[in-house]
């Protein structure tokens, strides 16, 4: 039996929220509360961690060391979190000892990918076609049933802890044993999921968000290009038909109603040729493809997110400017005296003092 | 004779930038340093500053105390300020150990209302007439001057050490002998101003950065209105000819090219129903009439403070919207959930935890 769980309430300035992650979401969490007079705690095992320099304090601790937990819920109002792979015992703690937000429920969906996929189809929201993979055998078997066949090919990911591009491999129809074998392993031989293609013209994605009564906003789409498995580029506005923008914030807002959402949530989707959405997946915080409304908004997504969990009115999601956000990825970052140099460019970095290769060091934001 | 000065010299993510004073100035320039990836450094006395909570690193110390001195220059790359009335023995071992930037003959001029209004005047820009008061007997004489007599009015201030409306009194060419010892001993009875009053339409100020090279960018003026001494809104653009704000960027310009000056600085015209300008005073930092670039800026004044003293390039200073910034006075902050629900409205608090009469809070900025 659960107990019970705290519920939110409304922040005055000076209140204090915690967060869990110390990377950039955390950091431009921390900026966006202290713009709205709050104060945050990090809660993070790296010491020089981006959000640490960006917070009132830190704690340097494992995510779920119960001394760490037991400091945080004591200091602060809220807690919140900048990533979805949260040690359970630590959602349970959290959630008893202080009003945790977005809620556990939205966590547990968003771990594992066919917890997801389950729940988006349960709520009438379609995604590509899925398999549940538990074994090599169970993944032979799947890519030789005719449905798969008829796909072709999809890509085998682990059911947790999977972002950016990694513990996934492709698969196809045509693969021989050995493909498999060679695919099941580079996974980590976990528990999987296989995601048959789908033949999408666009990737987009919308940040939505719902306060504590209920009350959703969404900022217009991004269309979005990756490169090498990371987000690349974010484009507003995406070239689709107000049709498919209305269709995708509705989406999104169904989404939030239905887990009782409270935060800011990123929710990706394919175009298809003929406009429909399929939902890739969604991430139950702020979402890189958002960072874009930092330079062509009023109120961003991470401040909105913070409004959100403070119980206070959420922001218009209007956008003064169109703009196109580029992350700075490793070396990337070495570009910054062009960038400097270019008028309308926004610049953020993240505070990181090696450029490792694939790391997102930063991103700009060129408005128009 | 003066020792060595410290150059400036051009700064890369990563480094540390010092800063003394840790008010609300320092607490955005902190961010904003943050923002380009550096790191940021306030000394500051006052434990719980608006400043500390956004910055990497806090000294607790008096502006002048030798050990927390040389902390700062060992760690910084580069000093700066948000106030202009730092020690004298500060400033002299700062410029030697360190960049200090602006530099001091800057913080030489602004701390002094004769010295700044000397050089003023030997630049050739205008400003109020104005006499030296150093006693009782000066003061008299200086009223019953027919050339003050011809203006018959206006404010004794304290030389040193004043703002917001503080240390200053109104005086009249009419003035009785007790009235005029009454306005001699409100001001401490220590060496005075007296600025003879303008007759002027409206009051405009332009934030002016210069960078390491001498390049100069300004923002377009804003039109001021002061509540009881203190800036109450800054309208962009402010109701003045193209060639009225072209004059304020020259002169501005001017000002800070003769003063070989690097980083950002709020001058305050009055323009007269000719459209002249006379200069009332400039502060050799970021300025509270800059505020609203934050909202209406790609690049705001802070950031282009810390771009020009980090040896940077200067950002584009256009803005993508008008805008009215209002500041937040003691306990206008409580009007924080009808600004919350306004649209196109950007809020920004400073961390302070007592809402005083005539403290600032906070601001925000309408964007149109």
């Amino acid at each position: 039996m659960k107990n019970k769980i705290i519920k939110p309430k409304t922040l005055k300035p000076g209140d204090t929220i915690g967060i869990l992650g110390g990377g950039q979401l955390g950091r431009m969490l921390g900026m966006a509360a202290a713009k709205l007079g709050l104060r945050t705690i990090v809660l993070e095992p790296n010491v020089d961690c981006p959000a640490a320099q960006a917070c009132n304090r830190h704690i340097i601790a494992e995510y779920d060391e119960p001394t760490a937990l037991g400091e945080l819920v004591n200091a602060c109002a809220a807690v919140t979190y900048e990533f979805e792979n949260i040690p359970a015992s630590a959602v349970q703690y959290l959630e008893e000892h202080v009003a945790l937000l977005p809620n556990s429920v939205a966590l547990e969906k968003s771990q594992d990918r066919l917890t997801e996929k389950n729940f988006l189809n349960d709520i009438g929201i379609d995604t590509a076609p899925y398999y549940e993979v538990n074994s090599l055998e169970e993944l032979q078997s799947v890519v030789m049933s005719p449905d798969f066949q008829q796909n072709l090919a999809g890509i085998l990911k682990t059911r947790r802890l999977g972002y950016d591009g990694k513990g996934q491999a492709r698969v196809h129809g045509t693969d021989s044993p050995k493909q498999l074998l060679e695919a099941w392993e580079s996974t980590g031989k976990v528990t999987c999921v296989l995601e048959g293609f789908v033949n999408f013209i666009r990737e987009i994605s919308v940040i939505a968000a719902r306060d504590i009564n209920g009350n959703v906003e969404c900022y217009d789409p991004a269309e979005n290009i990756h490169r090498d498995g990371i987000l690349h580029t974010s484009t507003v506005p995406a070239k689709v038909s107000n049709a498919v923008v209305e269709n995708a914030k509705s989406i999104a807002a169904k989404i939030l109603s239905e887990l009782d959402y409270v935060g800011v949530m990123g929710v990706e989707f394919f175009v298809t040729g003929e406009g429909s959405l399929i939902v890739n997946e969604f991430a139950p915080r702020v979402h890189n493809s958002g960072h874009w409304t930092e330079a062509a908004c009023t109120v961003n997504q991470f401040e909105q997110h913070i409004r959100a969990i403070s119980g206070m009115k959420l922001g218009d999601p209007s956008r003064h400017s169109d703009c196109v956000m580029v992350n700075l990825i490793g070396s990337d970052v070495d570009k910054l005296d062009s960038l400097l140099a270019e008028p309308n460019v926004q610049i953020h970095l993240y505070g990181k003092s090696i450029a490792k290769k694939g790391r997102k060091m930063g991103h700009f934001t060129r408005i128009s």
